[in-house]
């Protein structure tokens, strides 16, 4: 298996990305990457390496691309001057066959619209969904989409997205029917704004085709057949980590809010946890006692283990990582594209979405 | 202190409110509750109340109120047909002076109009802004507003928020000089909506006032006079969390998708340590040596604590207690009401306002 890397996206530099990429390829004995990014800026990462993550460069490739996308980039200006971008070759090399999927932590404006450009979009979709998973009660977790690619969106866009999140959920997580929701402020028919109550009006005509024999065919949004999952209706916030849907979405305004707040305010009770220990004798001995405890539970919760969100609706797969994860979680999003590459999901995405 | 306390609007029925309130007065040996709601439902809750709550009754006046604004209510049946409903006859009390606050764990939508329609706003106010404090780091808080009443908001209401937040903060909370910011999908001048970007635009030239000499009167927005704080510009969702800044504002949806889903994930969260440290003898074993920590923790973080969100912007002091609430939480709303009129909140409000 073959992955293309933007080696240039990370807010701490490419070091971390050309780290977290050497960890990937000696944790997986059948794959290779590309890394895309100015010459000198790769060879001086990969003489950098530490030891045992130097034994990778082998099978690390280094192509030269000597233009950066910067993170306060426009997406207008990625599309007009980017083309010799470390982003753009990355994208060209998976819309050309030559990587099986795409990673970049890099400016997520700009790589939604050139990824729409080199890769193309399935029938129908107009941009990109971004979806990332959330740690949910019991040990589940849930889908949120999107993530901030698509701002002041209309109806027919959050129904597309029900379709992309539940077809991605069923491919990759193997869930037989997943549970849908739509993200609103009260879980009563009469709350929300205009947007969200038309989804949900367009949904249940959506999935209760069969209950009403055909009748719903004669409005005007496109038909849908047989969709492969449950639409529970709305959901509130807390309702994403309640482990009872699969995936949830919204405007990509409200869910950048709310992933940006969730990992915040994991950081923020993990640090007040630990303090906490810190400051008695009592929990001192406590976390020694609990320290395996301690570090399963943070291996479960970590956002940097959820770090990959898919880009949707492509004709390949692109993963988008958090501009600021160390290495490892830059590995975790390497981990979620190989995942997607495989399952299929471009070509299983496809057909799911040709039979809406 | 005399407060109005709406007596059914809680999911768990008026049981556990009119306990919180039992609670209230007899923590503070100045507080008088009136209790409203349909005289059968009150009667039997103070017969029910535990001992040593039902000491309090002789301080809990019982006013009847014969129907019920129901959970599923819109405000435009609230404000038509709720004339009897223990919600407006609570904020009845409070606008005719007989009490100095009111309290209700009811329908949202139903308090905001009736508050409007019976306390009045502000001059050039529109509506209510429903705000809460979070935990943020260092044992710090930052308030979030709106929350769930403005949805699709202009710009110029955004600004109105910063305004009424940091008035709200510097007069309850003591700040000085609030560090004021606006919620968006990136820190970036390019990121975000329409409507985020004006109102930075319509807030640095508030903030500016003095830099530019008065030039930016010339817009059509009125003009503002020596804001009482800084504006610190965009944030994302963690920053609610870093404790560096006190107030944040944004949409009423995305405001409540980003409390609802941190309620949700601190949830889900303590859950899980609570699961981990059981599945182990080591982890029950460091539970019981670390039982001080985690209740110390458990009492700064819950939820409950911070529960009682300010209706900002009427002439009147109205708390929102959330309606799923144990009865120590209604009594934290309680006693958020308290410390509005202790500290006077609506003149000085007004005050800071007239001066915008």
């Amino acid at each position: 298996m073959r992955l293309a890397i933007d080696v240039m996206g990370g807010d701490q530099g490419p070091g971390v990305i050309v780290q977290g990429a050497a960890q990937a390829v000696l944790a997986h004995a059948e794959l290779e990457l590309d890394l895309f990014g100015p010459r000198q800026h790769l060879d001086a990462e990969i003489s950098r390496l530490p030891q045992p993550l130097a034994a990778a460069a082998s099978r690390l490739k280094l192509c030269d691309a000597p233009s950066v996308v910067r993170q306060d980039a426009t997406a207008a200006w990625a599309l007009r001057r980017g083309q010799q971008s470390s982003m753009c070759a990355m994208l060209r090399s998976v819309a050309e066959g030559r990587a099986a999927a795409g990673v970049s932590a890099g400016n997520t404006a700009a790589l939604v619209a050139l990824s729409r450009r080199e890769l193309g979009m399935l029938a129908g979709m107009s941009r990109p969904a971004i979806s990332t998973a959330l740690p949910a009660r019991a040990g589940g977790r849930c889908y949120l989409l999107d993530l901030g690619a698509n701002i002041d969106l209309p109806a027919e866009r959050l129904v597309d997205f029900a379709f992309l999140g539940a077809a991605m959920v069923a491919c990759v997580d193997g869930v037989g029917r997943p549970r849908v929701a739509l993200l609103n402020v009260g879980a009563e028919a009469t709350k929300g704004n205009v947007c969200v109550r038309e989804a949900d009006r367009l949904l249940r005509k959506a999935v209760a085709c069969e209950a009403v024999s055909g009748k719903w065919r004669e409005i005007d949004y496109p038909a849908f057949e047989r969709p492969d999952f449950d639409y529970v209706g709305y959901v509130e916030g807390g309702d994403i980590f309640s482990g009872g849907v699969d995936v949830v979405v919204c405007d990509g305004f409200v869910g950048n809010a709310v992933l940006k707040s969730s990992e915040g305010l994991t950081r923020m009770l993990v640090e007040r946890v630990q303090m906490a220990f810190e400051s008695t004798l009592g929990g001192r001995l406590a976390s020694l006692l609990a320290r395996p405890v301690l570090k399963r539970l943070k291996q479960e919760l970590d956002p940097v283990r959820y770090n990959g969100a898919s880009l949707l609706g492509l004709k390949g797969i692109v993963v988008k990582s958090h501009g600021s994860t160390p290495a490892v979680g830059f590995y975790y999003a390497i981990r979620r594209a190989m995942r997607e590459v495989e399952q299929n999901l471009p070509a299983r995405m496809a057909a799911s979405w040709s039979r809406r």
